[in-house]
């Protein structure tokens, strides 16, 4: 088992993914055959994604916060911490929880 | 996209992988072509799993409580919040935190 420690570094979300600031950590990055790939996401109030797809589907798993997801032209959901939200290849965005203190 | 709600619902862990008592929660189950899947599992003090192997590998990713994860032959290592252990198809085992209230 390979060990990677927490640490004080963390990720701006880019400008173009993002309106608002959100922080990225990764937590598991692809490694062949996978293209699985998987990351903390803290949005700070108010932040959310750019509409955007996902080819291969994602998974949002909450941890913390309340948020809203949708898919394009569907409803507005609130997601709440243990809630889970999976899109196949379709169109969403989200709106998450406050920042965690480091 | 598809929310699943969190709920009071949880499964304990099947005897024969676990030694002490474990709670797993689904989080994202596989779903053609992807062989992914995630879960939520609180280990109970002392809890640990029995001796495994990961064919296609596994990230663990800590989120609360201080955890002990070992590869057959190697170091025990001390896990906690924000830590990440990925295996590649090797053994392992996993010792963690104590229990979230629901």
């Amino acid at each position: 088992m390979q060990i990677t420690r927490n640490s004080i570094e963390t990720a701006p979300g880019p400008g173009d993914w993002f309106t608002g600031t959100v922080y990225i950590d990764a937590v598991a990055a692809p490694s062949e055959p996978s293209r699985v790939q998987a990351a903390s996401v803290h949005f700070t109030p108010g932040a959310r994604t750019a509409w955007h797809t996902h080819p291969n589907g994602q998974t949002i798993y909450v941890t913390e916060g309340v948020g809203r997801a949708q898919r394009r032209g569907g409803p507005i959901e609130v997601i709440r911490p243990g809630d889970r939200g999976s899109s196949s290849p379709v169109r969403s965005t989200g709106t998450a929880p406050p920042p965690t203190a480091s």
